[in-house]
């Protein structure tokens, strides 16, 4: 049995869980809860950098952060299924997966001033220069939304996870202005019942 | 022809000039200077969440990040060089690679927060998590430094990168303490001529 180390409302966590649905892993893993605020959590022993999701292999090897998790399942269930092999497609879901953890990390970086700062010490500029990235990266994504994959390969579930993100984070503000993209998430989540099945209440 | 658009103090941008060093594509790639804090850059097109390095192929598209563009130099040339095929020694490299990335990130943010924000809107629990991150994993890699492949793979590259801009941009602090991981970087720079021909002058 796998253990993963994660917490429902992380958009990286919940690639995992998705892709483990999708690859039918599910069953060889055992979701425990972490908290990457608290220093007593071992989980600052299993990811020297804090950070979820991790996998604990049966060996006891930790497995982190997402890309490398997500790769890994795709190998345990033979690989080819959610990295493609062929290298066009290769490529493309693994650039369309480092746009979406990018917009992510900026997204998240935005939620952490309010969580870390004091409203008087937020720095505009730094905000500014984050939400750049998010509406950059949504610009893009609605001009050229991809496919979905009869298995939906890294980067998609990365974008869904994505839109998940900021459904729950920020009140679903991207809705406004990317219709592709609401009507890309909801075939996703219609194709994938993990999706929905991981989705946090506001 | 592919062109690279990064910055020599990107240790990111360093992994892949080493790794187009050692896989021998360096004479196939052109180096243009990208300057991620300037709106009128090309580099935000390139890359929407507008972050050094890319690299930007023959038929037009912009790989990003550095990971997906250390994948494909290795597929391109031949595979199965920097990122090991065999499995276990293929996800030690990508989880050692997760972790010296993940510690850059840490370090990257506090970088930032002197060149975001006045010294008195500092935030000090903020700047003492990143650091946590840092220094954990120094500890673990320490405690045990991983090899250095005949061609190093991706986690050593990595690692290789994470020393280099500790020294550049925090003065070598992590030297003292650390005489293992000094004679490793000591033993890769000796190996790998690519390091010092990509060391910035503090």
């Amino acid at each position: 049995m796998m253990i993963l180390r994660s917490s429902p409302p992380s958009p990286f966590g919940r690639k995992v869980v998705i892709a483990a649905s999708l690859l039918g892993l599910s069953n060889e893993i055992e979701y425990r809860k972490a908290d990457a605020g608290d220093a007593a959590d071992t989980l600052r022993r299993e990811n020297p950098v804090g950070k979820i999701p991790v996998l604990i292999l049966e060996d006891g090897t930790a497995l982190f952060d997402s890309r490398v998790i997500l790769e890994y399942l795709d190998h345990r269930a033979g690989g080819g299924k959610i990295i493609p092999s062929e290298p066009s497609a290769r490529f493309a879901a693994l650039r369309l997966q480092a746009l979406c953890d990018g917009v992510l990390d900026a997204s998240l970086l935005v939620l952490y001033e309010n969580r870390w700062r004091a409203a008087e010490r937020h720095e505009q500029k730094w905000l500014d220069y984050q939400n750049d990235k998010i509406n950059r990266g949504f610009a893009v994504l609605e001009a050229t939304p991809p496919g979905i994959d009869p298995i939906p390969n890294v980067g998609q579930i990365a974008l869904a996870c994505l839109l998940g993100h900021r459904d729950f984070r920020f009140a679903g503000s991207w809705r406004a202005g990317n219709p592709k993209l609401v009507a890309w998430h909801d075939r996703f989540a219609a194709q994938v019942p993990a999706f929905d099945a991981t989705k946090v209440a506001a």
